[in-house]
């Protein structure tokens, strides 16, 4: 099977501890020997997020005050670099005899996306008011809140292109595990011109991995994060995990914007546009999700 | 023909330009049309530095408090990620018509190496007498003088055996220009239960690009910088360039450890390595370099 891994920012980051290297580490360490068992055999492409590692960079970058801060297409590059690396390495530990590449992977979105004007995507860390409030002293940010936190929120618009797609097809086709388009992919635009210029977005890395997989011809595309499915009435007494559900019926349903929506939007349309299933589970129980025996199946 | 360039700082940065995300792209782009001209027709594989910029990565990391400093293999990975995505969305839009890749790519060093004991890789901005002083009460790490101005330097291991060579290979056959051993490598040991793990080093990326183009089975080493070909008595009015010259007899000039000294060592391991002649010189005249026309020739 050829399967495409979205991997959850908990893999690298529990809710809560702070973003060090070590934390990331020790996590992803954790987390490499059951992904990797889970991947044998497979075709294997993995796109992690990048939320709190983007959103950390910018504040260094900020903290810093020699130069002028980088853009997010920059600081989406970085942390590309930087988790790729951790996830490639882990990974190759946990199982040597497989070759594992991180690909620096751009993602083309559309220059009029209205989410320019609309910034959903939580990025960086959490904050309570107090820090906002500082904050907003230092820098122009939008900042959305969460109950009594806030976070940095910024603009980001639907995924339209993958423009490495033809290497990443070529590698895993030949038996690589290809770790790309992290963090949905850094976001650029296709100029008048014909040249692609990086914009300021960050991309929802499901809906990144949900093109990805429908481009590659993906048998499935699997969703992972730290619940064990997707819930009706998700935090009420009444809360309810889904098990198998047609697309249509899920789409019916609202999730939050800045967490389970995005993974619902993307098993959906993966599912809606090649009539396969995607299914919505925890890493923890990551070969149990792989092979249909757990979280959520979304069928056409 | 197969091609290893080691692409020099000045391909993003000119001496003494502050290290603004804007600069590195300008100058990149500058340079773009006429390096993806002369890369035409040839299996290209590009290893950039990394130097200024992993230098401004740990000065970021460090001004933002809230967090321990990142370690240097991990700063490595964000350079590879971030100069990565400036090199290969550049020369793609030079030539779109080329597929690009940039990979992260680990470099295996020896942990006893004896360069860990002795830093001399200079990374990050020029600092002034006084900077120095102010940076020295706030971080433990070391700096080497230059003329009146100083630059922190780190250990520079030998780079031992590229970890992704396969895939590189593999790649690199199918037509795909690719972009690697960014900064000489993620710097890596292999440790005695076979796992590897970051080290605290930055690898030199000539060395790497030399050890990458014998391991590959390169027809050249292409070293592209500043300066038009290696010269006898530099700085002085009795400076001479040379031409050709056979890589025992450039071994016993000495040449400065920071600068052309690495760049001399990788050209003249790959002649005696591989039988096959190495190239320094301009990266604005990358054409006549490439064809042999220009440059300094070490031949075995």
């Amino acid at each position: 099977m050829r399967i495409v891994v979205a991997l959850g920012g908990n893999a690298l980051l529990k809710r809560g501890e702070p973003l060090s290297a070590e934390n990331q580490r020790r996590n992803m360490r954790a987390a490499a020997d059951a992904l990797a068992l889970a991947c044998k055999g497979h075709e294997i492409v993995i796109v992690h997020g990048n939320g709190p590692q983007v959103g950390l960079l910018a504040l260094e970058a900020n903290a810093y005050k020699a130069l002028p801060p980088y853009p997010l297409d920059v600081l989406g590059a970085e942390s590309q670099g930087m988790i790729g690396y951790v996830v490639a390495q882990e990974l190759r530990n946990a199982s040597p005899e497989r070759p594992t590449a991180a690909l620096i992977t751009q993602t083309i979105v559309d220059g009029s996306d209205p989410a320019f004007q609309r910034p959903t995507k939580p990025i960086g860390p959490v904050y309570t008011s107090e820090e906002v409030a500082s904050l907003r002293e230092q820098h122009s940010w939008t900042y959305a809140q969460d109950g009594k936190s806030f976070r940095r929120v910024v603009p980001s618009p639907q995924p339209v292109e993958i423009v490495e797609l033809p290497i990443i097809d070529s590698l895993v086709r030949s038996g690589v595990l290809v770790i790309c388009a992290g963090g949905g992919g850094i976001p650029v635009r296709r100029n008048p011109d014909g040249r692609i210029s990086g914009v300021e977005a960050v991309i929802d890395k499901d809906l990144a991995a949900a093109l990805l997989a429908e481009k590659l011809g993906a048998d499935q595309l699997a969703i992972l994060t730290d619940v064990d499915a997707v819930y009706l009435d998700w935090g009420t007494p009444q809360q309810k995990a889904i098990g198998k559900i047609k697309s249509l019926d899920l789409r019916r349903h609202g999730f939050a914007e800045g967490s389970m929506g995005p993974k619902v939007s993307a098993a959906c349309n993966f599912a809606e546009r090649t009539g396969r299933a995607a299914v919505i589970g925890s890493l923890s129980a990551v070969q149990s999700v792989l092979s249909g025996k757990g979280g959520t199946i979304v069928l056409p």
